[in-house]
């Protein structure tokens, strides 16, 4: 039988390996991690809302009853496309009769490396207790500082990025420091903290239609969310954030701007764009390998509207499940179909109680979008003990105000 | 006001503080770690059944209705019952009119503390995530080792220490293997796993009457575990456990035996038993110094029978409640009384369905000390939020024979 090698188990590659239940083909699913993560919550982990364990789950036990699917722990070092070879870092090899890289992204810092340092990211589980760690950790310090200035510095959040994940980190935090930490502290008031939002563009979620990036912007603001658009950083250093001529005194700085696909792309020996995603043809495959398909957030594929699709789950998952389609039908010698994408909506969350929505057929706000939000995200949580703990760990949480998880832990 | 400093926020450091609730005294609770950890459950977060936010709480979110009460997050250097004041790590300093020192113990190794690196303890989070992850990565590797004699190796794990943590650590793990694993891997059936429990003494859970420590053993070996009572280790190093002449080769050792008090007992100037811990009066004080009460794992009192009490979460909290009764009678010009602990029972859990309990007035074994065990655990788990999320957690674990929560996460 045919031997699938997928590299990666995110939304691309897991939606590939699940896409070749019962299909002719052995299947190998490599990642360097043993967990698939539920990205679009990662920031409730960061803001101290959900355990780790409740977004995700052991990409192993989420194809354990698939037999023809063996999941590996290893990571993979690069691709031979004329030998048909994957080599992992170490050593072991693994010959494919037809490849799918679904390595992904990650985020970057636009040249200034240095600043990774001072503004943590968050694409993984680990950068998102590092976050957790970072922002309560402030909190705890400013309870000892008896020096006014530091201790304003100490309560200062910028968070810099005005797409889904900066807004849900700063409307997240905003909650936190108003509502959760309320009664928690003897030497200032949480509510004092300032949460400032630093947008390079002129409006916040600049994907979503306008009137929905007015309401993103007024529910954050009413928050307490200081939101300044039009703001580019242009350096951080320890304890600050310069804009140009100013600068502002935060210990805590969150990076939700950079992305950067994974270095897998540009070593496949293919053109990439400027953040390093695969130039795909329309089938997903790479120029003169119809055996090698590259997937979500490191395909760069044009949608209806001639600019790339983003990379969002929904992408990456209808991808992998084309692609193994498309597998399917060359191992038994029909032509590769082009992909195309269909567009389910975008979301965002503000806060506990407050999301905007851009479906196809309606566009939703406040209560109303967030109720949608939440019912799309439980939904599609991967595992089915998850989706009832998160609900009722979120349950708990919107009643009592409570961030109960407020764990400092690690270094 | 009189100015109480509680060293340390576990079992007996909470208690004090909670006894001090409208109480005329000012309280100053320092601790290193943010979180209060309900120990008794650790072993279950080493064995990936829960979250490390299921059985941990921010201590200042325990107390945040007690307003007499400040929680600050500093590491104590040392104390100077002199001058009667407490110096931290960086260099601060806290004034006291009464000090409750209670800042516990942590596992040792006998003088042979090279044999960390290859056997980690459980006495923190992070602990139980290191175990968490040793376990989970020999599986992984076991399903990428194409030697067999290799593979055996990853597959053997070895507990030492036959207490209550090392037979609760023995029993989760055997369950592990045998039910929750068995659909996951392609390249070993992981019920073919080896776990051996190794006790120097003649019976494993010493401290109890001998009919349960029959039932915990036979319950231990029912499950599967390869139980060697009288078996000393001479000798730990990378991949292999000595027992005198014989040697077992394994790559997880975990390690639930030896115990030390935290140095700052030694560190008061006074008399300290071969394990660190502060012989106290009667009262808990120590000796010259009778505003300074040493309580918990970190103090050493003999019991009615004249043994020392055991360093567990009952003798912690009735310590710290009967000291901060005594403060208030001491700031109130009366005399101190001495302390008397009433035993309300040991409990060890074997497994799913299985644990030991010796209660005042009855001895309880399989399930029905299952069911005691699960009530007790639960109903003192301090947080109302745990207790929901906690029986939701074990609801899911127990009918589904999963362990959900197997991330592999840090380094």
């Amino acid at each position: 039988m045919p031997h699938v090698v997928i590299i990666g188990g995110g939304f691309g590659g897991l939606a590939a390996a699940r896409q070749l239940r019962g299909a002719p083909v052995d299947v190998t699913l490599l990642d360097r991690r043993n967990h698939h993560v539920f990205q679009p919550l990662l920031y409730q982990v960061a803001m101290a809302v959900l355990s780790p364990g409740d977004i995700a789950s052991p990409i192993r036990w989420i194809l354990r009853h698939q037999r023809n699917v063996e999941v590996l722990l290893g990571e993979v070092d690069r691709v031979d496309p004329g030998g048909k070879v994957v080599h992992l870092v170490d050593g072991a090899t693994f010959s494919y009769d037809y490849l799918i890289v679904a390595a992904g992204a990650t985020h970057a810092y636009f040249g200034h490396d240095d600043w990774a340092a001072h503004a943590p990211g968050l694409k993984t589980l680990e950068d998102a207790l590092v976050m957790r760690r970072r922002v309560l950790l402030a909190f705890e310090r400013a309870e000892r500082e008896p020096d006014p200035a530091r201790q304003e510095a100490l309560l200062t959040f910028v968070i810099v990025g005005g797409g889904p994940t900066g807004v849900e980190l700063a409307g997240a935090l905003a909650e936190i420091a108003r509502q959760s930490l309320a009664a928690d502290f003897r030497h200032f008031d949480p509510s004092s903290s300032k949460i400032i939002l630093l947008e390079g563009g002129p409006a916040v979620l600049p994907p979503f239609p306008e009137p929905l990036r007015d309401a993103a912007r007024r529910d954050l603001q009413r928050l307490g969310v200081d939101v300044r658009t039009g703001t580019l950083v242009t350096r951080i250093g320890p304890g600050f954030v310069e804009t140009g001529s100013s600068r502002i005194a935060a210990e805590t700085i969150l990076w939700a701007a950079g992305v950067a696909a994974s270095p897998l792309g540009a070593a496949l020996g293919v053109p990439v764009d400027r953040v390093g995603r695969v130039f795909v043809q329309p089938d997903l495959t790479i120029p003169g390998h119809p055996d090698v398909f590259v997937i979500g957030d490191l395909a760069s594929l044009a949608g209806p509207d001639g600019r790339p699709l983003p990379g969002v789950a929904q992408v990456a998952m209808q991808m992998g499940a084309h692609t193994s389609r498309n597998i399917v039908r060359a191992a038994a010698g029909q032509p590769l179909r082009p992909f195309t994408y269909r567009n389910l909506g975008d979301m965002a969350t503000i806060g506990r109680a407050s999301a905007v929505a851009d479906l196809p057929v309606i566009k939703l706000k406040g209560w109303i979008g967030w109720l949608a939000w939440l019912f799309v995200h439980i939904f599609n949580l991967i595992g089915f003990r998850n989706r009832i703990i998160v609900m009722v760990q979120w349950a708990w949480s919107y009643f009592s105000y409570q961030r109960a998880i407020r764990l400092i832990t690690g270094k």
